[in-house]
């Protein structure tokens, strides 16, 4: 689960990347990344890294873990210099897989070279087995050994040269952050499927895959890198190269359902205020007679506000977040296993009492915790529990960067949303529209990737991925 | 800081206390005790330990850190019995302080006893005394250990007997959970200033400090224990014993400014609710002309919704907490102190945008904080920002179990409010009066100690505490 | 087993102690105090600690592991002051121990003391209940407790009339070392069963288990405690008092045969020199016709030398300790035992191959690793294996501070020497006579408890102690 | 330092490698490997590795720390299969170098390899660029990179036609074992620089820089991998491939003064007896008048007892070995270095009292230790010190694997032999000859690299690497 959230029947966003480049030489380069990546731990809590330049040579430290517990005063201090890039990777577990930990950090002949990707690429075995053939070895599972690969075999100085020759070979979602010794480049796949936005910070840039990211740093949100785009800021600023011209934006439309953190802004919309809205669709497309409206903390929240305003139901706080929710406390048997949620989740008796609630969250993937609030809402007093997601049912696997499981442990997949209310206990249950999503983020169908609701998606999946579906990678 | 608090300038509670007596001897009897320790968790997060008995000899284990860092599968399928009690204390730093850990649990004449303990004795040193010239030595500096002496020096074999006259010994603030062998014992000071209630889980009794570790465990609220009042519970059931007559309830009023958790109830109030009510008071008390409300998470969130409910006007979100703010971040250098709180707080820029914000927080210990959060709010394009605090100024120290600090920290009893408010940058500041706290709560102005914010005692304060005022104990 | 000893199949001597008074006060002390307790590492490897005072009060640190793991920069820097004790416990396992640490740090009637106690008391039970009675509450299960709490009942202001009162109610044997905050104290049981030596440092005054503590820290050794004497050191220098007139020394003789360190000396033998004439003696009780003398490292060498010397035949070294010896090394399974030792010794084969082997070790407790390392021996290619012990069998338990586990598990109280031998897979088997043992030691009979070799003890042995046995504490 | 070892003064061997190939499937392929690895654990103390497979990819654990830190028993049993290789490397810090560790596993067209390499390529840096050249990027800083790139790009199916264009390409020292899915591979470099060996276990061959590993697993040995050969083990047996003609072995001479494992036997001879050897050539050729021979412990106490034996002069344990010497303990400050000595070393003074003491040490590289072991002896009463080398002034650096350190540092270097008996205070110091040290070990002068004693090297050294000198690597 990610830690902190108390409902951890959530889709997992795969990374966050970021990189900065320095107008200057500067001491505190590390500690900038730090509290870059610190703001995009939401987008990967597996594993943490921050590589740096002075131009000779890159230093880097990466280790399972959150980023505070990867990094420490000394290390950050180490980590001077004039360009940096930083990676968040989304929790698995198992030492071993430190070897995939990003950015990943390479010598080629044009000298070293470091990436960090967010995303899934499609062909990457097809890529891979012809790299092989010519002599290549891979010592990771992750994509950005493929990138640093399709790089290094190109033979033009000119580092966009490079990134526009990769960027023809590699199909899928990418946002990338990559560095040499001398230039900071981002590229984002000609689909947009995962956010990619460009800020300004002392007179120079930096490239996020959230614009929270600037605000904590103190940098300016300036665009989001295009869809097909490639960036490379240098000391001569910032040029942008397409390297594909019948790019139709693809964003993956679940960065507003749960992934993006509620302060960022996503092609010039604020998430807080999307979801908000959809609580207000939500209310609209499926009203009920109740008495008051909770969310399920931290994601339902802003929904079952929205839902509330627009129902004129009041908004109440019937289940608080427990503070020390950590990643070790001790799993409850399987007989009580509604004391796990109520470790979690404290229920303000006085507040659902006797009460119709509406329920509200953000989606349903397994639908294994549901159930547990919606009974513990019960046997704390509840007369009534009506759930409300604000999204519609996961019906497809992902195969652009989320870990939507297999197709056959996503409940929407397998059950009718009846079947699903009875699953659950709820009284009753509904999901926003589809329709109703798009419409509360403001933006034209056309433009989103919602592939794990309605099946379409922006590219052709190779079969190899339909059955292998995800991997962690 | 309370892990998880954005606002660290918070006052600390000192300890929880927990005591569960099985029905039938019970192999998870060491898990029930942790889930319901847990519950704690905000009453103390230096240290955390359990004890427990069969009837021959008690174990137990204890550690500095929180109950999921102190405790694992292992060491809890190990503490099974009949009787158990456990203990958190409040967070301060360094390992030679373990020795301070409760339960502290020794061996007596009559056989083996464990103490947990929360408050603070006033004549803890002049009982020592009297304790080390009949040829005590004390190895902690923890209360415990005194009443643990006390207990051991009585000839009865009754353990009520005992308990009452350790109590006519003792002065100050109590709420003490012991076990015999065979007995478990719930003790709470005449004046009642700390809680402490008693539940019915299985058909036998459980005592905590605070109700909403009965709904963890799935235990019944009964009664609180009263003031002045010692309970034994054994194979008999509960027996009730008061050892004092004049007992006028004295109870702490700061749990329900902050201290308790929102879900447990104290004499017979809601905590949320008298928070909500607060916060309603506040905006009778102090109006202001705004757009909007938002509160300081965590804490400062319910008495906002009530502020905003109170005036009509509208309550948002403003800030998010950060989900992963850990114990170990790299702090800012001291140029960039704001990032700190960046760090810890998301500012939903859309919400607050050219709105005049009503900024609602539950207290204001040093002024620390405040400030930064104002500033903060103001950077992210608040046109004003307007505090409410739904408590009174802290002016003075306390001296029955919480950590005021030196009263020379306290920013209430330095300076006058407009000075605090141009300290902290706010467009106006205003605290709730004492009067509209107290009648928040629904209970009578008499049952309260709120000397921290008047300066009058529930007893006289020894001239060598006011000097020494809070050491950490 | 002693963590770096091959042959685990040893005797386990308690605790070793340490006392340091300074001619003044030294920053430098904590790290003196440190570096004796290296040197007294081998006496004990479960937890050390070591406490220091300035004359106000004494701060102590202690934890389960060896001296270098317990203590690092940081924290020897703060043990500054002008008097230290430390001590090392015997390895056990389990966290839960660490209360059972030494040095005992409490506070008293008149101000801190801290006590460090190597031996056992065979009356500890009687006394404990006696103090129980007058109300006493014990948080531990040493030694060091009750002789705090009997030091503390005492109404004198002089700490010499508190000790020989102290020293008037306990039995059996001690080699204590305390503090209080202006005195050190060493303190010796009436028939001096555990060693316990003076020296001088820098003008002023250090006492220690043993004499290579001495050495380590660039202390001169002066002179043994005296069995029945009481050492105070001050400002004032050392004073002595005797407690107890017809003092005949009853000195542990496994001190010589394996316990202190060979570069000691005790009653003024060499412990090195000893061991070489207990090889020598054993030579000549036992000869045989070999081809080759070999050692079992480490404590086996020095012997094996002095059987080569007054055999005639070579030493030759057959058997090298692995120098990664860890204390957590993957146990093989039960089929594959004999990898056990061959990871611990390293055989050299062109040393043995074809060689009627003469195998010297100290001693044969449970006969457990004897029978792997003659078939390791075998194996490699020896013809023959002559196993030699420089000590008798050992048939009894030990009262007095040693670890001998049940008597029961001793081999040399089970099976007569040819069944041993038949065990073991040796062609022959010799046990130095424990009159050889005496002769080697250049010290009279008279002088040492030999009881585990004979049953005869210097003191009588309460039923109760008989039948508890060694219980770790 | 050596772990364990008291004069820290020593050159440091790179690595130790090892390979399996099992008759059959077998559960405790891990375990085997792990206690061959620990039989290797003194060629390299920084890092240690596993990998094996099944026929169906590799699975691998490395990690920085010794072979009993690395790896636990879940680890282990999870290290299942038919064919391992492991690896240890020598003892730097910081876990930067993690990505260093060996062995490397990468994917190439044809499947999973894994590569470990002790020694050193000097072209190495030529042949990465070649690779380069052609698109090859470059994760880590070892050889073994390059060995799998130039094995990954041969066409052929055939793993020793792979092996032997590899061996084509590389120059410099290297016993290397590789391990395909299928095929264990063994190969040495053409003149044999560092040592490998093949062993048979259960019908099945083993494959290890030394034959102690041999030993320790139950393994016999074979023979030793020559100069210039491919050994390929599958399911067919052992097969072997000469890639070069012309071999004149050059076999480190420095495995016979410190490297090997006393016990190893290398080209036929006993490794022991060749250091027994060498003591007795010193004793020929650099006699002394003293009283008693004595060794620094553990790699000066055969060449001591051989140079007492050939002297007729007594053989003594002056110096003993701390059993606790850790790798953590706290180091004395300047001003009392000698404590640093006294920590590792204990001097049993009744031995050397008033003696003329020969000191036999193996080596001396910088002369920091040495000195302060003359002084210890001198303070302890030795009345003469005459310091015995067992071989020659190391005067020139090492390019084929052993840290030599910057010749600058090298004492033997720098200064003549008086100077360097002043330096360290000895009364008289002397080298064993080459021709004495040859003679030892009874293989021919022609044999050998001899490189660190006078300058002439098997092959020719590229400036480059003169310049950079040993890389830690």
């Amino acid at each position: 689960m990610q830690i902190g959230e108390v409902n951890d029947d959530k889709l997992k966003e795969a990374c966050g990347v970021l990189g900065i480049y320095n107008s200057c030489e500067d001491a505190g380069l590390g500690r900038t990344a730090y509290y870059g990546l610190y703001a995009l731990q939401h987008r990967g809590q597996e594993s943490a890294g921050i590589a740096v330049t002075s131009g000779n040579g890159i230093k880097y430290h990466k280790d399972m873990g959150l980023v505070s517990e990867v990094f420490n005063d000394e290390i950050i201090d180490g980590l001077c210099g004039k360009i940096a890039i930083g990676h968040v990777r989304y929790s698995t577990s198992g030492s071993s897989t430190l070897i995939n930990a990003q950015p990943l950090v390479v010598k080629y002949k044009k000298g070293s070279l470091a990436v960090a990707h967010n995303g899934n690429l499609i062909n990457a075995a097809e890529v891979k087995q012809e790299l092989e053939e010519q002599g290549a070895v891979f010592q990771t599972t992750v994509d950005s050994e493929v990138i640093a690969f399709l790089i290094a075999r190109e033979q033009s100085e000119d580092i966009s040269k490079a990134a526009i020759e990769c960027a023809k070979k590699i199909k899928g979602s990418y946002a990338i952050v990559m560095m040499t010794e001398n230039e900071l480049v981002g590229m984002r796949d000609p689909k947009g499927i995962r956010p990619l936005s460009i800020g300004k910070l002392n007179g120079s840039y930096v490239i996020a895959s959230e614009s929270c990211a600037f605000d904590t740093i103190g940098a300016e949100f300036i665009r989001d890198v295009e869809p097909g785009e490639i960036v490379i800021v240098n000391e001569d600023g910032l040029k942008s190269f397409k390297f594909n011209d019948d790019n139709i934006s693809s964003l993956c439309i679940f960065e507003f359902v749960y992934f993006a953190r509620p302060d960022s802004r996503i092609e010039g919309k604020s998430v807080h205020m999307a979801r908000m809205e959809a609580g207000r669709q939500l209310a609209k497309e499926s009203p009920v007679e109740a008495d008051l409206v909770i969310g399920v903390p931290d994601s339902g929240t802003v929904s079952a506000m929205g839902y509330a305003e627009a129902s004129g139901l009041p908004f109440g706080i019937g289940l608080i977040k427990n503070r020390y929710i950590g990643r070790t406390f001790i799993q409850p048997s399987q007989e009580s296993r509604i004391i796990g949620v109520k470790l979690k989740l404290n229920v303000v008796k006085d507040v659902i009492k006797d009460k119709r609630v509406v329920m509200v969250d953000d989606s349903i993937v397994r639908g294994t915790t549901s159930g547990q609030i919606v009974r513990l809402l019960k046997e704390s007093g509840a007369k009534q529990v009506h759930v409300r997601v604000s999204s519609p049912p996961i019906m497809h696997s992902c195969y652009f960067g989320i870990d939507t499981s297999a197709r056959k442990e996503l409940i929407g997949a397998r059950q009718k949303v009846d079947e699903i209310r009875q699953h659950i206990g709820a009284d009753s249950l509904n999901y926003l529209s589809l329709e109703g999503l798009i419409k509360s983020t403001g933006i034209s169908e056309q433009k989103f990737c919602s592939g794990c609701f309605c099946g379409k998606y922006p590219l052709e999946i190779p079969m190899e991925s339909k059955e292998h579906l995800f991997e962690k990678r």
